[in-house]
């Protein structure tokens, strides 16, 4: 999307032909940076400190590190280590799984001195795919706002809670839950945003907001506990939020939060749709709430925020009395009971087993666990 | 309750015998520091300003404030005058209301000269009475939690969810939803306590975190979005919050985000619990919804935080882009169907009607309002 009328993508690789520019998102929202990844090493780190996050966007992280591997040891060894390596950075997203059991499969099979190319070609092969998938996710999504805008009068716009970053600096390019809202705006029908502030690491005053305001897409961040409220006056119109994976049963597991928004949704009769690539829907298991594991970060990031000051420095300050000790639990999971549907790429469908097995069937290749 | 082992309130009257003193809570966690009110200006700044906060805490605030104003000018355009300055300070909580009633009340039919000693007398009996009240609080809720510890394994603690301030801060002394916490402690009963961090004043783990460490109640702070993930694992026993207004049919008024904690509740069969004095409750109306107003404050407030940087100076920065838009409603509506029930000085009784009618009997003045 754009960045002062300029068109970005996350991640690129740069014109040596082989190093890998990604857009450095823990200096935002105060400054605008890039970094260059040269090795497994550097991608592992940007992964794990969350220099990029979003699933999709981790994916194809995760797909230029092996890339970034092969060039320096493209043996078989040199294979399973990268995968090691880049599966430990998080361990919530499927997509990171997803991305490096592509680039296995694409791999394994060639002899080294054919891996590099080849993983260079299928990582941008990823990236391509999740801009085309995000671009079918934002069409379908489309047809929903367009029908709501349909209901209110002239000027009102479409009010739409988002949670978190779903947007195009979670993925290569237009975003999950924001695909549908860039292309509403885009085509002249009246949206406006209500972005949950998303604590601890604040993505949604940080990333959704900077990048539906450089977009030009009308917005208002509210404290996460805000929605409920609004959602009790009759201020939103639908929530759409992404996932970080998704049960085979349409349990959604989300950045934390997600599922207080949800239980609100249901309880004031507001559509809650969440927004899924197929990359993230997780085929073996079916009880989120069992099955996935919950990443666990550091305090700090509850404890600590930092800013600009008056004068325009960037600064770090301890926000709690010292010593204060604090949890800091990344996803949770909302049950596919609390969700109105899922946006794909094929279409709008039930959170059901049956609907997500039969519009994906193609895709499912390890067959259920036993629950 | 204790700081550093002295016994403080948060409220009382100086020396010289006239002026108040009240601990600054804007300072919290970070200093510690007492504020003089010596006029009706320096009280209603310091309700505004939420130097006090607390439904309790402002209600006492305001009677002193009556009784600065009384030493400048006791006619009864003075009474009126002093009355309508405070009750423009904040619009929600219904103690404010409630105890410049009573100082209305106790003053309108004394002669100007005996006003100022009347005043100081009822002021203090509204502390005393506070006080009282939330020990009343404290000890019917302890046996609630003394019956959760009695199905706990030795030494396990029983986990209490809470948001906001409801503490000793917000009130006199005791606090309303951590009386019972406070007892339990003291009794020996093992408690933990899961503080929301309470955006965006942060009220939670600036002052709840700040007062139990003080008394040395464990606890943890976590970000608003962690409360429904914690239930859906089992991680809470119970969750006791407090009241800025109940309506008499037993809608909860309190700080935003509160509603969604109850849903969660709800959703996970955790026992949801409101410790409730009775000056909070409104006998004037039925509707939380549709009647009580929901103050909105700065914009500031979500856009800025303050804290320690690492070399110990306090500064404020700006968390969101520069220019990004932000709503701050300061209080939500929980429905009485989430409450499991209401922890007041007369035993817990359910939020509903009738029971709160029956237990309050003696303390409806106004006829309910048509709805």
């Amino acid at each position: 999307m754009k960045i002062q009328g300029k068109h970005h993508r996350t991640i690129w690789t740069n014109p040596d032909g082989w190093s890998v520019e990604i857009i450095d998102q823990t200096q935002f929202p105060h400054v605008f940076t890039t970094a260059t990844l040269k090795t497994l090493g550097d991608a592992a780190h940007a992964i794990k400190t969350m220099m990029v996050r979003g699933a999709p966007l981790i994916g194809a992280t995760a797909a230029y590190g092996v890339c970034l591997y092969m060039r320096e040891d493209p043996s078989d060894a040199g294979l399973e280590h990268a995968c090691r390596v880049l599966e430990g950075t998080r361990p919530t997203a499927i997509n990171l799984r997803w991305a490096l059991a592509e680039m296995h499969a694409q791999l394994k099979n060639l002899p080294p001195e054919g891996r590099v190319q080849a993983a260079y070609v299928r990582a941008a092969k990823i990236c391509d795919e999740d801009v085309e998938i995000n671009r079918a996710i934002g069409s379908h999504g489309f047809d929903l706002i367009e029908q709501m805008a349909r209901g209110k009068k002239p000027g009102e716009p479409v009010n739409i809670l988002t949670h978190c970053n779903a947007g195009w600096l979670a993925t290569v390019d237009w975003g999950t839950a924001t695909a549908p809202i860039y292309m509403a705006h885009d085509e002249g029908v009246a949206v406006h945003v209500w972005v949950d502030e998303t604590r601890p690491r604040n993505q949604g005053s940080a990333l959704t907001a900077w990048e539906l305001g450089n977009h030009g897409v009308p917005y208002t961040i509210i404290p996460d506990n805000t929605g409920g409220l609004l959602m009790q006056r009759g201020l939103v119109d639908l929530c759409i939020v992404g996932t970080d994976r998704t049960t085979a049963d349409g349990d959604v597991c989300n950045k934390i939060g997600t599922y207080l928004k949800a239980l609100a949704a249901h309880d004031n009769d507001v559509p809650f749709f969440v927004a899924l690539p197929s990359p993230t829907i997780d085929f073996t298991i079916r009880d989120g709430l069992r099955e996935i594991p919950i990443e666990e970060r550091s305090a700090d990031e509850v404890t600590k925020i930092t800013g600009r000051t008056g004068d325009g420095r960037i600064e770090t300050v301890e926000i709690v009395a010292q010593g204060s000790p604090a949890a800091n639990y990344a996803f949770d999971v909302t049950p596919a009971r609390y969700i109105t549907g899922l946006i794909t790429e094929r279409g709008i469908i039930p959170a059901k087993r049956e609907a997500i097995a039969s519009a994906f069937a193609d895709k499912i290749k390890t067959p259920f666990k036993k629950t």
